[in-house]
């Protein structure tokens, strides 16, 4: 007989399911589909010619050492690059204090599988990152939402969240995913506080925040922490870890990312990495710090902040030339997102039926939600990225979702006039 | 005030150290040192021309998708590839059976993750891989250990540990790591049969498979148990998971492994991988696809056997030559490693320490044991790898090891006179 797998599995996986994202992706795949769904970096901006000649010399110089196995930590000069590149933003952390995963999602992957036990609530912001959700969902956290407006998680409303002592919050505090908003300076200072009042620590997912378009860089709460704290210039100590990732800058097939934390966590999260995969492959480390490694990654980041503004641009001017007053949208200062609302009454799910009838796509907002109270919230919104498709399919997606909007709100105001 | 995160870390966390081999391989970094601890492949065999080569070309045609987010089940060529491949080994897998994984030891994370709920047993053998033991503890496994010998798994001893219901049974049939051994075809059919017979499935782990410099390849767990349950030519059941990698035949630095599974199993295994890490490096999997599509790594195969069997005819030699007669080891028909066992009452642990003084190294064998009560007979180990180092290394490295154990020998005769 066989095997009856299914009943071996363990109970952590029951709450397991496949992203809805993922399934929901499978049906915008069609060519004749413009579609705002993934969250996928330009293609055409990808700078293969610094690939094809950093992949060359790699293997002619180093290539012993980029095929071999590595350390669980990282490649030490890729580390020691990182904690170069972040101290521009004030994030003095040294390569010690960095960690390499297999993109940001191995980050949250390690961070949930270090710090949750089963039933421990997970603060979130409503709405937040859905893999974040996945990460932490198979180490059995349930989630407690707090929130969010145009200046990102509000944070006057948190302290009855924070005092059902939650084991960590999680936030993304620039151009987050999916809302496009940014937590203002104010309230980065008030969370940093609240964060150290309850003794609840905050993990920062930052994959977008050099990818700015408009205004000035906010401190990293890690750097408020820091400032916060004082005595201590080494990062052995502070209430947040620090997430980041090449994906958006750099490429993501590449899947790096990192992790900035105190050395004791760094430890505890190597010996995690080392039963998970061992270490992060060791070529593309080795071939994205030859890339990147002298200056090259600002110049660059330069041109995906021109090109993406530029589409973010004729996605709002779109917008604004071909949907109904009565639809609102978040003005992203950078990243990826933008995060439509529509009116009272409108549903997402059924808007999303007559968009892909129009050959065009989005994520609906219900997606995005942690817990089921803020699910309803979520069928007045939905995602759109702008990020990876042309202006002009840009312009074109935007009307064929302005005649699915129309005809969706014309059915609704026939209904509460009949 | 700052986190004290050490409070904060999940209960999983407290079983989880760093690789005891971790830590004394870094005794062992010393240039001086000869080192046969670790389980590297010889870089000398990396080909390095043609991953010039598919760097260049992938690159060329087909960037754009090489450097973007791709399937959490793998690149669709390279999972085709690989049934196609492992179809010699009458393992008839369609891509669909085939996950890809960062490196085998996510496969065994994922399988771990998967399967096992805090206390359930693992069957492993005794000595096993330790990575895998690092992998399953972090989710709360207990270990029944079953002694193998030169046959390998002594499936005669086998009936009453799975009794004890254990989850599942972790097997490395091939020149296993640590012992070197292999499971002979008789013991494959009975242990095949056993776990239909008990309704336990097995984890058949088979990094070294490939690498075979004498005798004749013996057919895979899985493919005995396919032939025993008859009806199915399609996997869709099934008692066995079969694990390999690309990291002995082609380069670890890589980190790409597989799963070959039945398609639900391998559904829920994409979900895990989503939350663990999206996918995989699609840079890598497409230019490990580019090095091996046109039967290059069966050329390239050859090459390492030829290369491996040397170094291992070196070591064999050379222990032939330079070791007391008390001393014993085995003989091993493939892979990577030796194991050699000491006279009664001589200790591995001790044995290192002077080792290390006559700058040469090993892993003492009592690192490869799941459970205590085993743990004693592991002192009278150690394990040699005779893949890296290159001839004239092997033959001085274990002339020097020869000083120290017959250094030990002679105390230990001294105090058996005295």
């Amino acid at each position: 007989m066989s095997t009856a797998w299914k009943s071996r599995y363990a109970q952590r996986t029951k709450n397991v399911q496949s992203s809805t994202i993922r399934e929901l992706l499978k049906l915008t795949q069609k060519p004749e589909i413009i579609s705002f769904a993934g969250g996928l970096p330009a293609p055409d901006v990808f700078p293969l010619d610094r690939f094809q000649e950093a992949c060359r010399r790699v293997l002619e110089v180093n290539g012993h050492q980029a095929l071999q196995y590595g350390a669980s930590e990282g490649y030490e000069p890729l580390r020691e690059m990182i904690a170069r590149h972040i101290s521009r933003y004030g994030i003095k952390a040294r390569p010690q204090h960095v960690l390499i995963t297999s993109g940001s999602q191995q980050a949250l992957d390690l961070i949930g599988k270090l710090l949750i036990n089963p039933g421990d609530r997970i603060l979130v912001e409503a709405p937040t990152y859905l893999g974040a959700l996945q990460a932490f969902t198979v180490y059995g956290a349930e989630y407690v939402s707090v929130p969010s407006d145009n200046d990102g998680l509000r944070t006057e409303l948190l302290e009855p969240s924070l005092r059902l002592g939650p084991k960590f919050m999680y936030v993304l505090p620039n151009f987050q995913n999916p809302g496009g908003t940014t937590l203002s300076e104010g309230r980065r200072h008030e969370l940093v506080l609240l964060a150290d009042k309850y003794g609840i620590p905050i993990i920062e997912d930052d994959p977008y925040g050099q990818l700015r378009y408009e205004g000035e860089h906010l401190p990293p709460l890690v750097v408020i922490d820091r400032e916060n704290l004082r005595r201590d210039e080494s990062y052995s100590i502070g209430n947040v870890l620090y997430l980041s990732t090449f994906s958006k800058t750099l490429a993501p097939g590449l899947r790096l990312g990192w992790i900035v934390a105190p050395p004791d966590v760094i430890s505890k999260l190597v010996q995690l990495k080392q039963g998970a995969d061992l270490h992060t492959s060791t070529f593309t480390q080795v071939v994205a710090y030859e890339v990147a490694k002298e200056g090259f990654l600002d110049e660059h980041v330069k041109l995906i902040r021109k090109v993406y503004r530029e589409r973010r641009d004729v996605m709002l001017d779109s917008l604004k030339h071909f949907f109904p007053a009565e639809v609102k949208w978040t003005h992203p200062k950078g990243g990826l997102f933008l995060w439509v609302t529509l009116p009272q009454g409108m549903d997402c799910r059924s808007l999303f039926e007559v968009a892909l009838k129009e050959n065009v796509a989005f994520v609906p907002g219900d997606c995005f939600y942690a817990t089921s109270e803020t699910n309803g919230e979520g069928c007045r919104h939905f995602r759109l990225n702008f990020s990876y498709g042309r202006p002009e399919l840009i312009r074109e997606g935007i009307r064929r979702l302005s005649v699915a909007v129309k005809q969706q709100l014309h059915e609704l105001h026939a209904v509460h006039a009949g």
